[in-house]
């Protein structure tokens, strides 16, 4: 197979590092860790559609991060983006709301199991900031418990001690656990009676460069006692997770009802909203928070948004990304296979983590997945992957044969390994 | 004149109350005090053209708050509707940026006079925060200065000791003067040597229920001495007046430097977008923050915000608001007058604050803002309004007609005073 060069893209990156902190930031930049070497992958895309992204220089791709995790139906999806279109004949970001964010406000507690009210904003980070402030409202507590290397967004509160940027008194409050060690958090509470506002987790680990881990037996049940005992708040962070696993809220699939859940990033397949959704006890603590935004009235994406719940019911979307999913890691590890190499799967099938765990410095990993990628299969390297509805049997096929070659280029260089 | 009835408007707003926390929250909502009496208010729109919104039962108002400060070429331009709509049979939130994010950095940089760089995220709030972490990691230094009852969003650390939902530790970096009071500031910062990593206000005083207050001559000039003498970073915060006094930067409009700089609102018409601007000193430690969302990337806020930048330098913007605001205030204490009442106009004219001053208690000021509310001018009680582009001289007649007979219903009320 040819390999794709991306002489635009690094042109448009030297225009960028002029006029942009980094050029590009954040996770989709190429200084973090996921894209590693910068060279096998491109910087800019020029348009997408479905379950593909063209670049700046005119190479298709097969996007398997969807945005890292809005596109959930497709990019572009004409049902969605029709509902959109015909919103924004009317009106979008007014001095007076819509009645679609009582729709879709409406639409979420009919959908999401644990939401009696939901809340809307436009960042992740909104909604889990929101959530803690709620907790300490609704409590007059003010510490939280966090798992160990979790995510909650960018907030100074969600940071480590000697990150750049933060203040010590910023996460003076935070305490940690480690993932699925229910008597590390038993042990906190007892350590801190009366003084813990809410444990806030996402529903299973998505750590980076480590296999993704799900709940224990029982892990969540635990949990749900020990926070109902103690008057402790449980906020699950969905916003990676949300409406991917099942669409009544990851905290319904793994059997547990969360206090407040924070959803983001598939909820309007890209349009710009995120909510809140929480229980009845603690919607008078949520009234008590002054908590606005520019934006955060704006009707388009709620309207989206309504549109993208109809489309995921109708299409029974977990399922049918859990079948994609399968279909396609199953495919993976037998290429693998076929080329001596071992392919770990890990976490849910619709936001797979993928390791080739028989390089224990995991060069040989990145140099397949860079391969991948210069073959149009985009992949990253040390981050969880995400399935969208619009991937087709044959992109499957095409990614299966991408893999191949690429297993073929990696074993080239290493020939005596395994 | 006919006053309006918000049958609609009431019934939506119940079902709001079941499924929204507060209904409607923020200071949209009829719980804050910009809409007292909540009987004289509509509290949902349904569409928006130019300088009008249509609630939801049909009737139509003059919208002075231009979704506070978003509208500022008037509800769905279509230049900038169509550049959106272009951009979106392409592409918007995808996993790589577009070319999109870069022309319009390069776009700010050209236009804003401080600017070497920007950043784009969806929140005023977000930027804000970021300015406080850039100027904490290339300080090295943890506090900060506001000044008094300023407002910079609703993290954590904006808010007041005693609100709900914050830790004392969350605001134990802040350090508050008075407005306009350079004595104080220059002591405090004497008080702390070494220690303090910004200043951040709002280019001009915009308090609530108070007049607004300029800066005096010569506040900023010495203001930006002393940050520079003591490597403090002066953080403009242009959320609310970016673009509506100078295109260049409100610290350009009054004289002086800024090192990073706010922006979000009238950024791009509505579209949901906020950038940060900085100085290049600032640009290695902007990079060293590690910072993102979910919707940063989204490539149709940024086309939008290109073509709003282009167009406000067509149609010079500032002026032309300038002269809208010159003109309509006038028009309103002329009506005033003629009634025997003094209304006081303060701020800057596009962004125009005013109150009526022959009652201490402001309830005539209320009572007349109702009923120019119920007359299809919609004004609010104690916040700055805004000016978009979009009003005509029709629309100002009418606005002074309704203002008058406004007047005259509330004379009604009080025949004996003044």
């Amino acid at each position: 197979m040819e390999t794709y060069t991306y002489a635009n893209s690094r042109k448009l990156f030297e225009r960028a590092m002029k006029v942009i902190p980094a050029g590009v930031y954040g996770h989709l930049g190429p200084v973090e860790g996921s894209m590693v070497p910068p060279s096998a992958f491109p910087f800019f895309s020029s348009h997408a559609e479905g379950a593909h992204l063209w670049d700046v220089d005119g190479n298709r791709f097969i996007d398997y991060m969807c945005a890292y995790g809005p596109n959930i139906l497709g990019y572009r999806d004409e049902d969605i983006d029709h509902a959109a279109r015909e919103q924004a004949k009317l009106s979008d970001c007014v001095t007076l709301p819509s009645a679609t964010m009582v729709e879709f406000a409406e639409q979420l507690v009919d959908t999401v199991d644990s939401a009696d009210w939901a809340f809307f904003a436009k960042n992740g980070g909104d909604v889990t900031s929101f959530a803690l402030m709620i907790a300490r409202a609704a409590t007059g507590r003010t510490k939280a418990v966090f798992v160990n290397k979790g995510y909650h967004g960018v907030a100074a509160w969600t940071k480590l001690p000697g990150n750049p940027g933060i203040a010590e008194a910023d996460i003076s409050n935070n305490l940690y656990v480690d993932w699925n060690n229910y008597q590390q958090l038993e042990e906190l509470v007892s350590r801190h009676p009366g003084q813990i506002a809410c444990f806030m987790a996402s529903p299973y680990f998505q750590g980076n460069f480590v296999d993704n881990e799900l709940p224990e037996a029982e892990y969540w049940s635990k949990v749900r006692a020990l926070c109902t005992k103690h008057g402790i708040v449980l906020v699950i962070d969905d916003v990676r997770c949300g409406f991917r696993l099942d669409l009544a809220g990851s905290d319904h699939y793994y059997g547990f009802k969360a206090d407040l859940i924070c959803f983001c990033k598939a909820l309007a397949n890209g349009y710009n909203v995120s909510a809140l959704c929480g229980i009845d006890a603690l919607k008078s603590a949520a009234s008590s928070v002054f908590y606005t935004g520019s934006y955060w009235f704006s009707a388009v994406p709620f309207a989206a948004g309504i549109a993208t719940l109809k489309k995921l019911k109708e299409i029974d979307a977990p399922k049918r990304l859990y079948e994609i999913g399968k279909k396609l890691t199953e495919g993976l590890v037998d290429v693998a296979r076929t080329h001596s190499f071992n392919l770990n799967i890990s976490g849910e099938l619709p936001m797979w983590y993928m390791r080739i765990t028989d390089d224990e410095s995991q060069i040989i990993h990145q140099e397949w997945i860079a391969a991948c990628v210069q073959r149009g299969v985009f992949f990253t390297n040390h981050h969880n992957h995400f399935i969208n509805a619009a991937l087709t049997d044959e992109d499957i096929l095409y990614t299966l044969n991408v893999a191949d070659d690429a297993f073929k280029a990696v074993r080239k260089l290493h020939p005596q390994f395994v």
